[in-house]
Formats: C-alpha cells, structure tokens, sequence
C-alpha cells in the first residue's frame, strides 16, 4: 500500500470545447457548468476526491479568467495551488509545469493527472483503481487509466494493451502496446473486436521523478522551461519568466508528446466506472438516469406525450416544455438558443459553431 | 348577374379552440393572431372581401371581449356592424340573429357567412365563386360553398352531392344529398374515393328571406327570438331584451339545425381555393410557401441541418432555433411554453390543453 501522504492529484482544467453548445460558451466553458448535477463539473471533480485528497494536494491547472471562477466554485482548494498557464499548451505541458512545481514542494510526490470535466459514477471503484494505479506507479511505470469500451465510439482514442506486467497488483494491469488516435468507425468496431483496447481517458498516474525524467529525454525544450519556471516560481521573477518561456512551448498533448514513446507505460483498463467525457449532448443520456420511458429532464418543466429516450436540457423551469411523437431527441434551451437535435448527430453541434462564427454571431457563441 | 348592393358579409368569429395552443391562448384566440402573416386571420378575412364588400356591408358576429380587439384590428368597420352575442350559442343563433338584424336594415339583403380564422389563397377564385354562389342563391337556394378534398382528412364534416342543378350557373352546383359528421380514417378514405363529397368548409351564401323562412320552420324558438331581438335592436332595449332570450338559445350548427333539413340546399364544390381551415399546426405546413427543404419559419431565427417538412414558429426572432436531424416536425415557442410536435400529431395538442385544464395550470392556457 502507498503513503499517499506524498501523493497529488492534478487537475487539468483548461480546455474549452464546442460540443456542448448552446450551454457551454467562449466565456463559459463546459467544466464550470452544472450541467449534470447542482454542482459544476469541475466541483465535482473535486468531490470525487474527497477523502483521498485534501485540499492542500489538489492543484488546479487553467487559464486566468477560468481561475477566477474556479476559485470560487471550491474556495477550500489553497490560492496558490491554482497554477495559472499564460495560455494553452497542450497537456504536455500542464504535466511538465505541474510535475516541476510539485517535485520543488515535495521531492517524494506522485501525481495522479484528471481532467476537470468528466464523469464518473463509480466513487469507490474510481478510488480502488487509483490506489491500484499508484501501486503499479510506485514501481517507476506511467499509468493510464484505460477505459473498458461499451460501443466502437469514435470519440476517443485507443489503447491498445501488451503483456500483463507481473507484480502482484491488486487489480489487472498491463504494459502498453500501442495508442490509437480517434478511429473511423470501421477502424473502432475492428478495436472493439480484439478485445484488447481501451478508451483513452486522459487519467495517468505517475512519480514526479518519472514523468520530469520522460520529459528530459523525450521533450528536452519543455523540461528545461518547466525547470526554469519552477525555479522561479516562489519569487517575484514568476509571471516574467512564465511570459518569456512559456509561449515557446510547442503545442502538444501527453500522449504523443510523452506516453507514446515512453518505456515504461503500463494501462489499467477499468471497466464499470460509469465513466463519461460528457463530451456531446448525447453522452448525458447515457450519463444520466432516465424515466422509465427513457426521458430525462433536466432542469425543465417537461410535459412529454408519446415522447422517448429523449433528452430536454433547460435554463428555466418555468417555461413548459411540450413534446409530442418525439423520439430519440435532444432539446436543449439557453433562453437565447434553442438547440433541437436528433440524438446521435449530436456531434454536429461543432457545425453549427463553425457556422456562427464564421457568420460572426458572436452573441450566441 | 346579382346586385352585390344588397349583399352583405357576416363573418362568424365568437370562437375559441385549442388547437393552436400554446400560440393560441383562451384571452387571445385565432382569429386575434397574425399566425400566417404581419395581419391576423380575422384581417385577412376582411382583406379578402376588398373591392367585393365595402366595410359598411361587412357585419361581424362576435362575444364582447373579442369585438374590443377586432375594433382595433379593423376600425374600418362601423361599429353598428359588430353584433355582440352576450355569450356564444353555436352557429344557426350566429345566422339568425344576423339575419335578422340585415331584414331590418335592407329588406332585400343578400348575406355571405364566412369564418373569421381560415385561409384561403386564390383570392380572385374565391370572388369568382362567390358570385357564382350568390347567383345560385338567387334561385331560393341555401347554398354551401364545399372544398374539394385532397387528402382523406378527419379533420372536416363532408358533404355529398347529388344531381346537378339545372340553370346555366357559370360554376358548376349541386343538388346536397348528405351532411356528414367528422369522419374515422375508414370512412375518409371511402367519402374520398366516391368523387361525390366535399369538406364542409363553413361558407354559406343564401337571401336573408329564404334562411329567416328556413329558420322559422325548422327553429321555431330561435326564429321568435331573433325576431324579438331585431325588433328591439336599435331601441334602448337592446341589451335588456337580447339578455333575457338569448341565453335560453339551444346551442346548435347551421349544418345540422338548419341545412340538413332544408329543401332547396345547394352545395358549390370548390377547387384549387388554397383554402385550409387553419385548424392544427401541421395546416400551416400545407398553408405557408416551404422552402427547398420543405421547413417554414414563421417569425423564426432558424438554422436548419439536415431538417426537412418541419415548421418553427416563434414569437422572437432574436431568439436562435437550431435543427439538426429533425424530419416532419413543429416547433412553436411562445416565449413561456415550447412546443415539440410531430406534424402528424398536432391534433394532440388539445390533450395538452385538456391536461393544463385538470392540473390547473392556468398561466399556460
């Protein structure tokens, strides 16, 4: 069993993302949103944490204007555990600028990395396979949390795992064989088939040492930036060496900056997490937990006549929301935008995006 | 040709409905709305009689609440021509009482009942078979104008025809054999197939004389009292005398208090009128122009993806309605209450009102 009185856990919160418009905007992205619950997606993050982590071991990694409100959606996460970046880099980056930072608070930390905008149902599953993950960590691997798949999406990546490492682990783990970026959905029924990949979901568990050694070696410009920034990171010098070094950083995500190359990497498929990117608006019928007509009502006064597996988002329980003969829909209504979008072309929502911004209707954007 | 000097129209508009919730409301009904262009259904009513009825020869049967709204609407109309029904009695009281009150005013009057909430699109055919009515009416007949249907709606009463009436008439006009009620699917389809039945459409065109006659035969009550009435209309006593008889009216339909029995009833089958009875969402998709795709929106901010055969209909056009997916659907936004409707169930949108009606969901009727 590890000490995790050495152990962070790293959220990686930056993103914006298009795919849960009209509720998620340029100024309010998704993981501000209480889109799933009365709490936000990223407040949920960090309940999810709860005895695990206190506070104090949580960092938040974001931008600026993101800061601010995060901060007061979870003031019991410290000031300075917020690590601001200048602008997105990439995740590699958040990593290496996280992974710097915590070695200079604390040369024995292991990180545990979590994107501030997912869903997982499973508490006390989550937590047993972190505790697992930090296990097979703790003998020097890059741990991916993998997701067990439960349809060929072609919304996420692969994992594709090797040989189960020996060790004793208490949960099954495995060295990786090869990551697979987002596949056509031929290519993601052929994954599905072999039995042997995962989703990618963006959960890596790793040693500071480690993942700062991986970064040396394979990203030799980001260690050095991370080495300076976090040199300079407890003294007034910070914010002028962040806005020198940090602009240079080559654009890049851990995965192919990082794990894909890497000796090491082991990935820990989890399945029954009840796991969701809650990545398009589609994702919450499966998130959330519907009627028994398979309807799910979100915030709205929803009066459904003949009406299935359909979904009505709303920012207003006093507008009455009425469907008839609707089947397999999504509806969703900001007041300024109402969205009404046959479920599984959910992803089509980017479209519309495009669309406005290239008509420049940048008030519903 | 007739002397239209002595031909007057009497637009029958007391009604109410709920099959245009939630755009229709119980303070604001149909006729009141601009549902299919800037002038309301009762406008265009009166628009359509231009050049035909100078306003003085316009009468207007109504209840109080609405005569207010319909003043405003058109002020052209004097207002000795708005008579007031104290509260709605069906349609043969409609007639009579307006029968009545025209033999006073001009002896040899000739009337034209129409409803106050339809559509009709060929404005110069409709005149043409007025007047062809109008010459039919001549002879002593009760004539009904009949739509000629084009789908097997169970929407509409039919009419069937019987032999033709002798008189060089310059339309074709028959001899009515049979009213029917509004028929199953079955029997739509077989009225279709005879090529004998026309839809009911509510116009009627006889001699004040001949329906005063008819009426005193067949509603020897409602002809007493109408008389009375009349007697009394432009003496102080209007209200008094109007309140003490007209509640005591049986409710009944022209159709089946007066024409079903009458002897010499005529019926004018109309084509190509682009007439509708405006009477359900889907109506609209057969009345308004579509586009390519086959959408109509109607006051709409729209962007449509992949959407065809569908109606958005809003009453804020700042406001952005997004389609993707979506395949023969109405969509109605009051602001208050959003609609989400296959076409081909419009006709539930009374259960809807019936359901607001028993949970007492008043701010929504």
């Amino acid at each position: 069993m590890n000490n995790l009185n050495h152990t962070y856990a790293v959220i990686m919160a930056g993103g914006g993302g298009t795919r849960l418009w009209p509720v998620s905007r340029q100024e309010r992205p998704k993981q501000l949103l209480p889109l799933l619950a009365e709490e936000t997606l990223f407040q949920s993050t960090i309940a999810r944490l709860e005895k695990m982590f206190p506070p104090e071991r949580i960092l938040v990694v974001t931008v600026a204007e993101q800061a601010r409100v995060m901060q007061e959606q979870a003031p019991e996460i410290p000031f300075e555990n917020y690590l601001i970046e200048p602008a997105p880099r990439g995740t590699a980056s958040v990593v290496g600028l996280a992974a710097a930072v915590l070695k200079l608070r604390d040369p024995k930390a292991m990180m545990v990395v979590l994107p501030s905008d997912h869903f997982i149902r499973n508490r006390d599953l989550f937590h047993y396979l972190l505790r697992a993950a930090l296990d097979v960590a703790g003998k020097g691997y890059l741990v991916t949390l993998g997701i067990t798949p439960t349809h060929p999406s072609t919304a996420y990546g692969y994992i594709q795992q090797g040989e189960a490492l020996n060790g004793e682990f208490k949960y099954p783990v495995y060295a990786v064989k090869r990551f697979t970026e987002k596949p056509d959905e031929r290519t993601a029924q052929e994954l599905l088939r072999t039995g042997d990949h995962s989703w990618n979901s963006g959960m890596f568990v790793w040693r500071v040492d480690d993942i700062l050694a991986e970064i040396k070696k394979q990203m030799p410009a980001l260690s050095d930036a991370v080495t300076s920034i976090s040199a300079s990171w407890d003294t007034p010098q910070r914010d002028e060496v962040l806005d020198t070094l940090w602009y240079d950083l080559k654009v890049e995500t851990v995965d192919y900056g990082i794990m894909e190359n890497a000796e090491l990497v082991a990935v820990l498929p989890a399945g029954g997490l009840g796991w969701s990117d809650v990545g398009s608006w589609n994702s919450l019928l499966e998130v959330l937990l519907p009627d028994m007509n398979g309807n799910i009502s979100q915030n709205a006064h929803h009066l459904a006549i003949d009406t299935h597996n359909s979904l009505v988002y709303s920012n207003d329980n006093q507008r009455l929301v009425v469907t008839i003969g609707v089947d397999d829909m999504v509806l969703v209504d900001t007041g300024d935008v109402l969205l009404v979008c046959k479920s599984d072309q959910a992803q089509k929502v980017r479209d519309v995006v495009e669309h406005l911004k290239k008509h420049r209707q940048d008030k519903y954007l």
